[in-house]
């Protein structure tokens, strides 16, 4: 090569660098991500795989090591901006890609920290976060970081600059619609790659919308709104409605434009946390959202009965056909759900052995509710039929303690055995609160967001799990845009004197718990688990800890000085692993969680990222 | 002893815990105050010690081992607060006690970096702070902890629960007085101790004032206004003027109410960072800062010779009776400061031998103007006739490259070799801007606030310095109180391409740099030294660094994730070494920096503690 060719490259190479434009890096194809959960060099989805197990098959940071991990760096998000981080990262080619409060993203240089470039959504005044301004991270694909703002848009960044590709507004926030959850990648049996998000805004009375945009453009694909009778859209037109169209799950009202009452208008059932998906069968697994209003009287006709007026397709399990956008099947943890349950923990895609050992590919999914699910994933794929198929249940368990709402589950009826009197009585006009229930689970849940992993080696889930319960009590409601739709009034309590969080590992053969470790302050971070016999996740008290996935021992922890409510993640690089979360207090438990708000008053703010390692080998 | 009493105590002391009534603690005693540089369980006094030099027996970490330095623990101190932080942080009885950015301070457990207390001064909306919202630390002694506000006041806090005992107004913060510095604690030859602090402010042109408290109840014993010809206060009443009443060193005016031109009414001189102590001689040794305005032309006669007036007593180190409040002494480093250098910069008091081998009591300051002066204290102690003593000076030594305004110091005289057309000139009435000078160092410095230390062992200084300069140029200016009162304009800019901090080891006795450093971005540090032969300090990038004390190789460096530019400290517990120190990028570069502020936008901002320490010992 002509020396004096190289020289002008290499100069303007340098001029480049210093202009901050970055040489684009190696792409991140389909076949990456469907490889995520083994390969060892690159976290590249939300779950750490299309089946969301969390689980790394790293073993250099093992049992007997760990106790000389150590921070290798941290970077703090800055800007005056704290409050809730509970992001999972991404790492790809050496660069971590993390979200954190207010809608911001950071790259950085994974070995040192450097910041590569930031992104800020310029956020307006009137967004309207239910449970703090958190955002759980991003999805990566081709040249692309996609992750969504609190103002209810997706954006699309070029992975090495930073710079915007597209931005696209899927949802009014004035009205309540934001995004918190980590959208996620498919490719559907066509051999299309589409990007899937849901919408959040429950507790604002907003129609939840799972959406599948083509990655390049940001273009709608299809979007399926989760509560029955509301009609989708496929490739820009008017698609097929959700279940019937007749919404039988919902009460009729003849003096309404719509026919239906009006709480269906505002139904709720946002997919705010993340799809699973398997390939196998072309379906999107992913949780649906609490109806709206939380308020149950207000979904049942007046001297009705509620357990006929299910308020599909909320607060269960969702099966969506990814070329189509579908709903093939849904199994619904709390019918009619009056309690915040919700649904939208994680599906954690899992081979589970019936009794007779043969492998069923099953679901797994802990619930607000107090349950752990198991659900036969081929039986809610399959497409046919009405989508609600309670029966694809294989075992409920009850995975925390004192749950008052009921007392299980009938395996063949695939519904809950309610206890009387959970339900709180609309007040009679005139007379403001119903009267007092103690509800246990509380509506911030057995387990909350935060997700669990699952270890193919112990076959345990690690689930990080609270003890707590609340006063609750039915109030009467009136629809306002942009006002809280909720009906219900609570007061958040503890069950037990010696902690509220309990880190439990679950047998989902038996339901059985192998293992706890109890926390005085609740569980609010998700967990991770790896070859190395380790479960990693953070506390509200401000540690990073890791336990032995055999016995729950503590073999180690580090105190990041704020709360950790984020997700634990794990890559190599160049030999070495490590271990890398975010820390910053906050998300629902501060701002809703009565007694458990005051007793986390004493942890700060924050907003770093932490990433842990060994020390050097001599 | 009767076991039923035995309960109902244990019962009581149960109580009192959850109540949050800390049981009170040992106490400060002045003799811990002054053995503080000897002792190494804890850090009582900011300058560890009575001299100021920043060094630490200790040795537990050292060249060897320091390798394998790592985090114990990080503290956010959080509530979406972020900015500068530039505190060094006090411990005692297993407590650290450390101050952040908006007048914030903290106890934290120094082993696992838990909060014990927070006190948060309510800050008033119309504070003035000219370069950045940060506290540079606080004061211990008995039961209390003291520190400064921005809306200039004195705190003084129970140690042991953050309780306010007193809290003392001593300016009006909306003309710009405010407080940042550290407070510090003397025992006066009376055998009364008196915590000692003065004012900030010159950038608003407001009188620098240096004041003593009783620390039990905060009331003041006596205050010296730094502008000569003002008056001082002792025991409440009127007290003696500082040097001559007439002060010749201002130009008269006899149109003026004073008698004196406009700006001697608000004259500059604070001595906002804080001082030495020399208990044989009742010594307070103190930088004075700047004169107000910066303009020197608005503090020499039309026409007049600047040489002829000094506007003293600021830009220089000042000599205080520690019992009368008097001035004893004035050694000034740019008289007629017309530059901003101030005199600010710590004075660190060590033993100098002259060229006879003999021992002789000095002052080592690296001041803004890029002059490193050796002084002899006791002259400057001496306290006979008047306090402006040039001839006390012993050496003044270039420490950084490329000063432009002066040639050196004539050690005959003590005054400065002024270079020819370094003072911009006024621009004519109707011309906005007077023509542009490039000086070096600008006003930021040659070294800024960031404290150097002193090692005996290696007798060298270890000094965070930088390269840089300005465009220079004066304006017209009108005084309004509450306004900036300058009257310059400037744009700091770089002296060379590959770094602007510069690390730099100086010996004392000949002035040599005996090893340097260079660093991309400025350094705002401070640095500490110790018995294992290390230097400890931060970089603007997120970096505490350990160098060899010997050499400045760099042995160390752990990345935090914001700019560091505070001070580092070390203490002993229960055998092992700590290091602490915070992180929080901000102080005067961003926010005046030019070219600098540019550069460093990169930086993210923080607030946290860290304190490193060895690996457990197997």
């Amino acid at each position: 090569m002509n020396r004096f060719i190289t020289t002008a490259v290499a100069a303007a190479l340098a001029t480049a660098s210093v202009a901050g434009i970055a040489a684009p890096g190696p792409t991140v194809g389909w076949d990456d991500i469907a490889n995520d959960d083994r390969t060892t060099g690159d976290v590249l989805s939300y779950g750490m795989g299309l089946k969301a197990q969390r689980y790394s098959t790293l073993a250099t940071i093992n049992r007997d090591n760990v106790a000389s991990l150590h921070p290798a760096w941290s970077f703090s998000f800055g800007g005056e901006k704290q409050r809730g981080q509970e992001a999972q990262a991404l790492v790809h080619n050496g660069v971590i890609y993390v979200t954190a409060s207010y809608s911001r993203i950071f790259a950085l240089d994974a070995k040192t920290g450097k910041q590569l470039w930031a992104y800020e959504q310029r956020l307006p005044d009137d967004i309207r976060p239910c449970c703090d301004v958190v955002n759980r991270g991003a999805a990566i694909y081709g040249n692309k970081i996609f992750f969504g703002t609190l103002d209810a848009r997706v954006v699309a960044l070029d992975k090495d600059t930073g710079k915007v590709v597209w931005n696209k507004k899927f949802g009014d926030h004035k009205v309540g619609y934001t995004m918190t959850g980590a959208p996620t990648l498919v490719k559907e049996k066509g051999g299309r790659v589409l990007l899937i998000h849901g919408s959040s805004g429950d507790e604002f009375g907003v129609v939840g919308w799972l959406f599948a945009r083509d990655p390049e453009t940001g273009e709608e694909v299809w979007a399926r709104p989760l509560v029955e009778g509301h009609q989708g859209r496929r490739d820009g037109k008017p698609g097929t409605y959700t279940g019937n169209p007749k919404a039988p799950s919902w009460p009729d009202d003849k003096t309404s434009p719509t026919g239906k009452v009006q709480p269906w208008s505002q139904g709720g059932g946002a997919p705010w946390q993340s799809a699973s998906f398997d390939p196998e069968t072309n379906t999107i697994v992913i949780g649906a959202g609490n109806p709206a209003p939380w308020n149950g009287n207000l979904r049942t006709p007046v001297g009705g009965d509620p357990k006929k007026f299910d308020s599909l397709f909320t607060s269960g399990q969702a099966y969506v056909d990814a070329t189509t956008g579908e709903l093939k099947g849904f199994f619904q943890h709390t019918p009619n759900d009056t309690w915040d349950f919700s649904g939208n923990n994680e599906i954690v895609l899992f081979d589970y052995k019936d009794k007779n050992g043969k492998t069923i590919k099953a679901g797994a999914h802990a619930d607000r509710n107090g349950f752990f699910f198991v659900t036969d994933t081929n039986k809610l794929a399959s497409g046919s039929g009405y989508p609600n198929k309670p029966t694809s249940l294989i075992a409920a368990y009850p995975f925390v303690d004192g749950i008052t709402w009921a007392k299980g589950f009938d395996l063949k009826t695939g519904r809950p055995i309610e206890n009387e009197g959970q339900r709180p009585k609309q007040p009679a006009e005139g007379v403001d609160k119903g009267e007092s229930v103690f509800v246990s689970p509380p509506f911030l849940g057995g387990k909350n967001w935060n997700p669990m992993s699952y270890n193919p080696e112990t076959g345990l889930f690690y689930i990080a799990a609270n003890h707590w319960g609340m006063d609750y009590w039915a109030e009467h409601l009136t629809y306002k845009p942009g006002s809280a739709y909720l009906g219900m009034g609570f007061r958040i309590k503890r069950l037990h004197d010696d902690h509220v969080g309990t880190l439990r590992a679950l047998d989902p053969q038996t339901g059985k718990i192998v293992w706890e470790h109890k926390e005085t302050f609740p569980l609010w971070a998700g967990t991770l688990t790896t070859a190395g016999g380790l479960v990693v996740t953070g506390t509200s008290n401000g540690y990073v800890k890791i336990f032995d996935a055999k016995d729950g021992k503590e073999l180690w922890s580090f105190q990041t000085g704020s709360g950790v409510v984020s997700i634990p993640i794990t890559w190599e690089q160049d030999g070495d692993q490590y271990i890398g979360i975010a820390s910053g207090y906050g998300g629902a438990v501060p701002l809703w969680g009565g007694d458990m708000a005051d007793l986390t008053k004493q942890v700060t703010q924050g907003g770093s990222f932490w990433v842990f390692k060994l020390p050097k080998r001599s």
